[in-house]
């Protein structure tokens, strides 16, 4: 396994789309270590704190996650405090995770 | 008691600066009805969550408060997700509620 996963493409996602087998999701973490599966509200989710040295910096980086939800048209909770973004991607749609959150996860790390 | 909060300015605020009063933070709160005291790890905060029609009118609103947060050197949590930007302010300083908070409510409420 690669650590390629910043490369692939968010697809459309629909209610029927498969969620990320255990085993894939196990696999596929191991290229984004810094990222942790949360169960809330019966939904897993991954997710992951991302600090900095004050808000304005903190605040830039919110706005390029942003961006990037946008071009993927894939919408992450970001969570913007002084010093630090929290960033929770899942699918809405299979009110769980799809590969496409990984690939966003990959994709958001990039970002830094 | 006029409706005036939005109006007045956020001050810097110490350890120990006093918490808002119970009976204050029930008449300030009517002059800010959408917004819902909640306690979370024994702080008292205040919330409210505004709706809007897709991501991008939602990203732009939390700007507006990051801005804000930045003009009034208070910084609030601020949530962005698609359609819904939820905004908590307390004060890090009192673990809890100061005049403040009220006050940058009011002005968060401005920016819609």
């Amino acid at each position: 396994m690669e650590n390629n996963l910043a490369k692939q493409q968010c697809e459309a996602c629909h209610a029927d789309a498969p969620k990320i087998s255990d085993e894939e999701l196990h696999q596929l973490l191991k290229e984004i270590p810094d990222w942790t599966p949360v169960v809330r509200d019966n939904i897993m989710m991954l997710e992951r704190e991302y600090k900095f040295k004050n808000y304005k910096l903190a605040w830039a980086f919110a706005n390029k996650v942003a961006e990037l939800a946008e071009d993927e048209f894939h919408h992450p909770a970001t969570l913007l405090e002084w010093g630090k973004v929290t960033v929770t991607w899942w699918t809405h749609a299979i009110k769980g995770l799809h590969k496409n959150d990984l690939i966003c996860a990959a994709k958001t790390d990039k970002l830094l």
